[in-house]
């Protein structure tokens, strides 16, 4: 009888489960379930108004996915709930909430529910940037060491500004809070009982190191006094590596969901480092790109080194055994949406809408047609600031060649070729630091849905790019952990890469670097390169300038 | 009984005449024929088919011109021929054709009627740019000093490189003129049956300088043996200066157009220098920007400045007595059109539908709700090359700034005011030239229909602009000098400064600059600087490079 695993995929809008054959890989069923609270962005239900740059969610919707979707991949596969050896997930992350002791958010209970702070901060929470401003400078000041683990500067996307901003903007939420926990550890809490925190979250997004643990108290006490015991008051550190079992299925969770009670659970992950194994990578020196609206960069090293300008180097951060390497572009499929809506002329909309085709198809059409070097345009990909290798939001994009015979499509395209020059940054920054870099997977919407950009990232990088064979990437990889928590015994694996050889999928349509191609793109990417280092390390830091008189003016940043 | 003058404009489309008062300047009526040969770009009327970027018009055009309008405006306005005093013209330039002694057009011939090189050659013929790079690499061999006069280099547009196409391309026609003219002087010819030449077209096109006279022959033999006596062969070293009376109109003529025989006629004049007196300019250091898709920039001096970038300096060719001193923009409304075309998203076009607005109304409506430096942009306005002061047709756009919050007329108001500082680049460029720049007016399209355009270059150039107070500025210009031609005895003025004065008008309504906009103007001019020679002056030629390659790989350029 054939043995399967279920996966969930948290994402910011929805839910997803798959449940996978753990022999072959297989999906067999899917489901979706969108967040009835979506992003909270301009106010709580109850109408409570929240500042500029909030997203909040509202745990409840995590735990409604699993009451919705593992139902309904077990009926519609028809497979029994005895031949489920594990459930696994993974979240976006950093997705932090506060909680009681019991695992209870605080915002289920009725004295905060009115409360901002009690609510679930999405990863893409913003409103934190001043205590990233002040931690990343108290942190050099005092020469931590950890610092250069995260490319020398922490993003106020993290748990730790997020957390001082509870304590600095609503303490009575600090003080009740039991626990701050990464959402993609608290839903494991709900499914198997108990609280655990996984290498991932805690490496990435909380500054622990296996060796070295978290930055001392005295780090948190400069912060604030306040914040001097934080990691034992309200963290833990008891880190548990990925693959690990987290502990099983509870009898209340196995009523709320249709699985059996003693079904393995996996540790929590992350969205972008779980899909690693589901392109089959089991090793090092194999990057992941996963592409959409912004593009994340995994791979494993066999050493730890600090590179500048990545997001984050972590033991046990993707597989065990090997340093996780995580960079990051924050503008990719955001970037082509901005120029479809901001600049595409009602003719060319006219015309895609005639021939029935989508608006950036159509533009693909059209851009497919020019050969590289053609358009005469060079752009650097900062409309949303550079995550690697320079990371520094206040970067704003640039856009240059164009003449009066310029057409929308080589603007397009040069976009397109911008983001690609973005990623070859971040290879040849990792290889001029010791970390090597020697095959490309991609996965993610725009490797599914684009074959030019594809062709063009490889004409750019110079290495064949493997396509993740399932759309449901993040989904198949939990399910892949959860037959590593499972074990061999039920019918799972021994470990992460025994799993990830026999259930990860490639496509076989390889795009491979077409040699007259990549001799422009050589010549195109030391332009991008001169310019990059020019606006990008201080020759020129007009952008900076600029965005810093519109503040002046009062406009909106 | 009040006296009048007639002016005539010949643009590259159409002709309009004028009937203007001579005390008041008051403009009485006005006519406009449309050449119906238009301009030939792609074949002559017989079907023989023209070169890449080849432009020709057919002189017959011209003389219908006449015919039509000038009847026209004495039908409309009631003036008896016998009140009208003088006429005067102005012309594209450099707008050149061969014709024979008796100034026949060899195009007229039937012999030559299926020869693209015996029609008129419109200013924007860039069929010779080779020719102009050849010339030019041999007078900075030769070290030839009236290369200093235009700004170090001559373009493809003007006489020599046009006459040495025709030498090359096709020796027969170059054999039978007897004569290659300039339009401008042509039609003269054609109102008072002989041939002159005038200052300006001889000085700004014709490399003639009234104290040093043509280059030497031993200069157009190194172009080629041919061409050693091209001066005494093609030309004439006689040239009058502006205001002078050319003669008066013949029987014939005065047949044709229904003017008095023995009316005065003006020697010929340009489209651009015509306007200074339009606007009531008498003296040095007042700038004229004519803004329309390009912008030209006229100006006297009081002494004769070798000024790097600026198109030319001549003495007299502006008005008789001072230097006069042109530069350029070759991108300005076609900027804007561009944008409009290539990068205007269909939901602001409806829009500007729905509330029945003009598309660059609508945008200046947003765009002027911003605060300078809000939108956080910077733009380089070289869609179209750099004229002045770099003089580079191979410098291409820049846009710098944009944030996925950046909006369409956040970019349409960076393009604007990029002109803007393109606009303080050629003043400030005289200045640290020793050529003060003291006053500005405009003219043209844009300064009559863009308030909002007008405001951000007074702010950005930190000195009042005032507007010409008549839309037809170039037939009232001719209309002045046909005022002058015809002399304080026949009831017009004795130079034409007195009748600038008389005749020339602005607008009650003049530009200030905002203090609290010049101060932000000036720091983002600064900006401007520094990308300008970072880009333009060669510390980096990467839109050059870019331009090579396109060029290399084949694409239209």
């Amino acid at each position: 009888m054939p043995k399967y695993t279920i996966g969930v995929d948290y994402g910011s809008l929805s839910g997803r489960a798959v449940l996978v054959n753990v022999q072959t890989g297989g999906e067999v069923a899917s489901s979706v379930y969108e967040y009835p609270h979506a992003v909270m962005d301009t106010n709580l239900p109850d109408g409570t108004p929240l500042g500029h740059d909030w997203a909040l969610q509202d745990p409840q919707d995590y735990l409604d996915v699993l009451v919705h979707t593992i139902p309904a991949v077990l009926l519609e596969s028809g497979v029994s709930n005895e031949d489920v050896i594990g459930i696994g997930t993974d979240f976006t992350a950093c997705t932090v909430l506060p909680v009681k002791a019991d695992g209870t958010p605080l915002c289920f209970l009725p004295a905060y529910q009115n409360r901002p702070h009690a609510y679930v901060k999405l990863w893409k929470h913003h409103a934190a940037q001043d205590k990233a401003n002040r931690l990343n400078a108290i942190a050099m000041a005092r020469g931590e060491k950890w610092l250069q683990n995260y490319g020398g500067k922490i993003s106020s996307e993290w748990t730790f500004p997020k957390i001082w901003q509870i304590l600095d903007e609503d303490p009575e939420i600090y003080e009740e809070m039991d626990r701050f926990i990464e959402a993609a550890d608290w839903i494991i809490w709900q499914l198997c009982g108990k609280e655990t925190r996984n290498s991932c979250t805690a490496g990435y997004k909380e500054l622990w190191n296996k060796k070295t643990g978290f930055p001392p108290d005295s780090f948190f006490k400069a912060l604030n006094p306040r914040l001097e015991h934080v990691i034992d008051e309200k963290f833990s550190r008891s880190i548990l590596p990925l693959g690990t079992c987290a502990g099983t299925v509870t009898p209340q969770a196995a009523k709320l969901t249709g699985l059996k009670a003693g079904t393995a659970v996996a540790v929590g992950n992350v969205d972008a480092h779980v899909c690693v194994p589901a392109v089959g990578i089991d090793g090092p020196a194999k990057m992941l790109a996963i592409m959409g609206t912004s593009t994340c960069h995994i791979m494993m090293g066999t050493e730890e080194r600090q590179v500048p300008g990545m997001c984050g180097v972590v033991e046990d951060g993707v597989m065990p055994g090997y340093f996780g390497y995580e960079a990051g572009q924050s503008c990719v499929g955001d970037h082509f949406a901005w120029f479809v809506k901001n600049s595409l002329p009602a003719a060319y909309l006219e015309q895609a809408e005639q021939e029935q085709k989508n608006i950036h198809q159509f533009l693909r059409e059209k851009a497919q047609k020019l050969k590289p070097g053609e358009n005469g345009l060079l752009a650097l990909d900062w409309w949303n600031g550079n995550r690697s290798v320079l990371v520094d939001v206040d970067l704003t994009g640039l856009l240059l060649g164009m003449t009066l015979q310029t057409r929308p499509e080589e603007i397009y395209r040069a976009l397109i070729e911008a983001t690609a020059y973005g990623t070859r940054m971040i290879i040849e920054n990792y290889r001029e630091n010791g970390v090597p870099v020697r095959e490309f997977y991609a996965s993610g919407g725009i490797s599914q849905k684009d074959p030019m950009t594809m062709q063009i990232y490889a004409d750019v990088i110079k290495m064949p790019i493997k396509i993740a064979g399932s759309r449901q990437g993040p989904a198949l990889g939990a399910a892949i952990f959860a037959a590593v928590a499972a074990g061999g015994a039920a019918g799972g694996y021994e470990n992460v890469f025994a799993a990830a050889r026999k259930m990860g999928k490639i496509k076989e349509k390889i795009y491979y670097p077409i040699p007259e191609n990549t001799a422009v793109y050589d010549k195109l990417f030391a332009e991008y390169r001169t310019l990059h280092d020019y606006f990008g390390r201080g020759a020129n830091n007009v952008m900076k300038r600029l965005k810093e008189m519109r503040k002046y003016i009062g406009a909106e940043c």
